[in-house]
């Protein structure tokens, strides 16, 4: 296996595969902004308004003229008249002049006259009309000015931005109700192999159930992209490499899982240089599970070939997957791993250089305000040995395994 | 306002909250198992297989009698016999005698008569039709036994387990490619105020844009539910009553913002108590911001009424709506927030008492290997002081502000 001869740690892997995708071409749609939750903007966005519009009160009080209110206290409280009550959504019908105050309630628009309102607390109804004022206020208090937050012509968002509930909320603030937003990546997903079925039907012997196109699919659907399945190809050259090519010009990515065997990896890698240049970047990662992934690029367009494994498979995609969709879904921040940190309840064996991932199960108990997690072992690395895994813990490279109670960063699955 | 006389800590409202949505019934619903991402399963899974269903190698090699390797070392090799290849997806199609042995790939079927695979490094050709073996190896060694993952008749997942792509994974290798699961919650969202209007019109003066109908059918979105809005209610009884009984009939928990002014939180009030029993269970809980909020059950439905401030609504709604919709979901794990420890830069203030939510940035630079998050203030408390916000840190009621430097739970937004 000479692939095998000069393994990359995974994150050099990584990190020279996502320098291909540096240039890669994002196409943008247009969408109403309420359907856009996950999304990712294309565009700035600048404000056409000042935010508030107008001049509104943050408490239920009485607006007034602050200079009114001078020298009162406890003790010696100043008489203001009460001339009307804002109503909500509607400016003053009324001129306030000295001496004069009117009832508003949060959110309410100040008078043009009035630059402060008094709490309803710091004053008390005296004659028919008129208030006390307990208290002395300054010029703002109590009010947020027109243009306080944002100004017409401020750059409220940045293209690149991932769209949360408070980026749909900010940008309905602004009356902007349709937004432009990068389309979501189509990643093209094939399971190969000779034993490979789909799971609807019942297997010979020999024969197992297609799994990596559905958890890979799931994993796609989580990252924000939309997943494509094909049919299950055999391991034969010419089949392969129709279904690569056409799932190849489909999608912006495409990922294919190879069967286990050396002989069929190297089919894969073949075939897959056949689609372009440079073709196969790295063929084998210095990691486990996971060593004989594919990364290439033909023409722009990268290409996952992952190990047939439904673990190895999983925990590959959950490693680069992710960087990878972060940048063809357009976003600008640093992508960063759902991860945690906390400590092994036992011992775990690795190998220095390599990288090991090992499914983890939270516990209920804490150690010194640190969550405990417990490594699972299953002895084929089937995928039941992650249902009941919050997450794979990650071992570097350079340690040679972890002690009991060692800290490990848990990736959350 | 008496109904703030006494103000319960958030955690103590909502476990009084909680209690009443113990005996919530769940709608269940079958759906194809690759639909099913982020659903909860309303049934337990049962395999009716074995997995493997046959034994099957784990590594490239020859499959042999492992006994026939007995003694067998690098200077003392054992011959053996090839007499053929198990091809991948078929069991073998000859039998296997004392001194044979056969090509086998990973995944391969074992044939009857062997026990155990010889890994291709540890072996040599020698005269055509025959291997050097340099290991003895042991009964089982390098092959996964039929049925040593899952056997006929396992609990493989339990009701109230939520769906991944490793349950989904898991799912496919079973065969098992429909399920019931719960129903979707669906959440009806109800702004009000004389002053809203939709984001599409124009406000005049003193109006402002609808942003809670937006920014909580997002929350609701991201936590797994189906949010639906409808149409924006006036602070008038008679009509916030029909649209709020229309929206209680037709949804499994209605949301309702109210505006801030204390009469408006009263009629909202009222009119939730005419819903049915046994109506408002808190009204007002000590926390900023979200002071205002009502938690009332009315025969058997949660009902949620929210400040109308945004940023109030915002912050409530993360700290309440998951836990409940966790239940409607059917969930049986117990909720956790998606949060994350690390030290803010400046002091906070709060008051002993109060829990505090302040918006926080995640800062570039780490300190003492914590994360470092910098408070935002904005005078409003508008939307917008959420938008480069990481997440809300949470003040415990227990605390009277924190210092430079003080460790801080942040609930990712």
């Amino acid at each position: 296996m000479p692939e095998f001869l000069e393994l990359l740690t995974p994150d050099v892997a990584i990190d020279k595969f996502l320098q291909y995708l540096k240039d890669v071409n994002l196409k943008v749609e247009k969408n109403k902004t309420q359907n856009c939750l996950n999304r990712v903007l294309a565009k700035n966005i600048v404000s056409k308004d000042d935010i508030p519009a107008f001049t509104r009160s943050t408490v239920d009080g009485f607006a007034v003229r602050s200079k009114d209110t001078f020298g009162s206290s406890d003790v010696m409280p100043a008489f203001f008249e009460i001339i009307g009550e804002i109503k909500m959504g509607k400016p003053a019908n009324f001129q306030l002049s000295t001496g004069q105050a009117c009832l508003i309630h949060t959110g309410g628009m100040l008078p043009d006259e009035a630059d402060s309102v008094v709490m309803v607390e710091h004053t008390q109804y005296s004659n028919s009309g008129e208030i006390e004022v307990y208290k002395a206020i300054s010029s703002g208090e109590n009010v947020i000015l027109k243009g306080e937050d944002i100004q017409q012509g401020d750059q409220v968002l940045t293209s690149g931005t991932l769209i949360r509930a408070s980026e749909i909320g900010a940008l309905m603030a602004l009356g902007i109700t349709e937004i432009d937003i990068y389309e979501l990546p189509r990643i093209g997903i094939i399971s190969t192999g000779d034993e490979v079925i789909t799971p609807d039907e019942f297997p010979d012997l020999g024969q197992v159930r297609d799994i990596n196109s559905y958890s890979l699919s799931a994993i796609v659907e989580k990252l924000g992209g939309i997943p494509r399945t094909y049919p299950i190809v055999k391991d034969e050259r010419e089949q392969l490499m129709d279904m690569l090519k056409k799932a190849f010009n489909e999608n912006d990515l495409l990922i294919v899982t190879a069967g286990s065997s050396a002989s069929v990896r190297d089919l894969t890698a073949d075939v897959i240089n056949e689609l372009g240049t440079p073709g196969v970047l790295v063929h084998g990662i210095n990691v486990r599970p996971g060593k004989p992934t594919i990364l290439a690029f033909a023409n722009g367009k990268p290409i996952i070939g992952l190990p047939g494994n439904p673990v190895s498979a999983f925990v590959i995609a959950h490693l680069i997957l992710g960087k990878i969709m972060h940048v063809l879904r357009g976003e600008i921040k640093q992508f960063s791993y759902q991860s945690f940190k906390a400590l092994t309840t036992i011992n775990v064996a690795s190998v220095a250089g390599r990288e090991d991932w090992v499914p983890v199960k939270l516990l209920d108990i804490e150690k010194d305000g640190m969550k405990l997690v417990e490594p699972i072992f299953y002895k084929s690395n089937l995928i039941f040995s992650l249902l009941t895994a919050i997450g794979l813990a990650r071992i570097e490279p350079d340690v040679t395994g972890l002690e009991a109670f060692s800290e490990v960063e848990v990736f959350i699955i």
